[in-house]
């Protein structure tokens, strides 16, 4: 038994053409495109990554993408003040400030600027104004990764009332949004992490199993139920080879890769659990890819909530 | 084997002593009581008595308490407006508007109300602001009830980190604040509802069992791990004879109770419950008393914080 590949790249691809025509119409009824603003502060080169695929992926589908550098010396009020521009700014629908910030402006700088943002821009879902109407079951603005995989599940036909779901990781951009959607959608959910003494058993309960931790290979077989839906939300990247070694057998492709990289790029979900699982999503390919395109959606929807398109609480 | 009894009214009667000299201290500082201003609509009887209890607890305890009562008649703007002159009153540090609102107002009239109550004034902590800071971990202002909930484990000296609580109940103000708190205390939380088909298994797994549910005597024997603790939140009304019966055999005191006034109050779990669990909280006398104490503990938390007191984000 081998399970079924969850194929979150080719989800992603058909939902940046589906988007194209939308974003297209809106653009002809308001005579300007959906628009999202980036502030990218520093230069942290796994940064300077996403952002360049969120702007490709924004312009492609024919948003209007503003970047914004700020420099690493900033002061946190400069990023406040530029995020304080893109609030008031008619043309932008969305704003994104990438993650992490310079570790200098100190541990609570990232929340300040997250809560900083304008609740009808957050296209992140990650301001507190966001997760309340989360968690109170009327969503607006949905942080794009857990968002991404419930479209997942429902465009795969995996049913979630009524099953048991379990997410490993309580974080604010994943676990607990995720455990809030899961349960928004009739789903028994349980949240695991670091201090869950009898982790493997707990996992067993799972239908659906959330792994996002950050921790490669740390879901084994034996966390898994026979026959389970495993999402693999992690993207670790693994520079030990015996860790790489821990997870494919000598012969492999990706050990291969490995030893001509130095690197490979794996999920917190074991490959020999593809043996017990029904679904799993691959790391990379998986759920990845989604999270752009859930941003995309949600400065879709931000625009048309501020046009007075769609209801807005 | 039988449970230990878990007072909340002993609790909350010390705590409400114990709040007395920091609310005496505050006025002396600030040459006024901290003020709460509660807003009662229309003429629902179980309302009244719950706004007359929260009026006796502060005005005991040192607060200033200002009733304002707005007819049945009234719309929802007359509320709103009410909301937003206390959000301006440099008199009052809390709001709270007695729920259920007249049903006239239509379905979301409540939440519409409580979305206007300024974040920090939101002593109920029912606001999506309020819910988010909590979900985020950075609480301000905590739902009444689990906020009880977690202060009665926590001077019972009851661990919650590192074990499994289960949450019967998916209510924005007590099941999903209430599994928040849990999880931020380090439990391992599963959240079930309705919809759980297999229910008795799936709260067997609970170290700690929280029923939230509204439905007498849902929670059997064969819920309950033994020697777990049990909290039991809901307060039902039981008006039928043979649901009294079902709950107590022919000679016990509360169904004498039952045929002298025609009704009791019962929770969610069966007094069958006691032979197994390790702890209970009784109904009534449990979970009760503890939420008026903590809208007590909410209103001066935002009192000082108002003054610049306490750290706020």
């Amino acid at each position: 038994m081998s399970a079924r590949i969850l194929d979150g790249q080719a989800l992603a691809d058909r939902m940046q053409q589906e988007i194209r025509p939308d974003v297209a119409a809106f653009t002809a009824r308001h005579g300007r495109p959906p628009a999202l603003g980036i502030l990218l502060v520093g230069d942290d080169p796994a940064s300077q990554v996403y952002v360049r695929n969120k702007v490709r992926a924004g312009t492609e589908a024919g948003f209007r993408v503003d970047l914004e550098r700020i420099p690493e010396t900033a002061t946190l009020n400069d990023v406040l003040a530029a995020v304080e521009r893109l609030n008031q700014s008619p043309v932008h629908d969305g704003i994104l400030v990438q993650a992490p910030l310079p570790k200098g402006m100190g541990s609570g700088a990232q929340q300040r600027v997250f809560d900083t943002i304008a609740a009808a821009k957050d296209v992140d879902g990650f301001g507190a104004e966001s997760a309340g109407l989360l968690s109170q079951n009327r969503p607006q603005l949905v942080a794009c990764t857990p968002a991404g995989i419930i479209e997942l599940l429902e465009r795969e036909k995996i049913r979630i009332a009524g099953r048991h779901a379990v997410v490993i990781g309580r974080s604010d951009i994943v676990g607990k949004p995720m455990a809030m959607l899961l349960l928004h959608r009739d789903a028994t959910v349980t949240i695991c992490h670091s201090k869950t003494p009898n982790l493997a058993e707990v996992c067993r309960l799972g239908d659906i199993l959330v792994a996002a931790v950050g921790k490669a290979g740390l879901v084994r077989k034996d966390f898994v139920k026979p026959g389970a839906v495993v999402i693999d939300v992690a993207i670790n990247r693994v520079t030990d080879r015996a860790v790489a070694a821990s997870l494919y057998p000598e012969g492999h492709k990706r050990l291969a890769t490995f030893d001509a990289k130095g690197s490979i790029l794996v999920g917190d979900v074991h490959p020999e659990v593809a043996e017990v699982a029904g679904a799993l999503t691959p790391v990379p390919g998986g759920v990845g890819p989604l999270t752009i395109t859930m941003l995309m959606h949600n400065t879709l929807r931000a625009a048309k909530a501020r046009m007075g398109e769609v209801a807005s609480t």
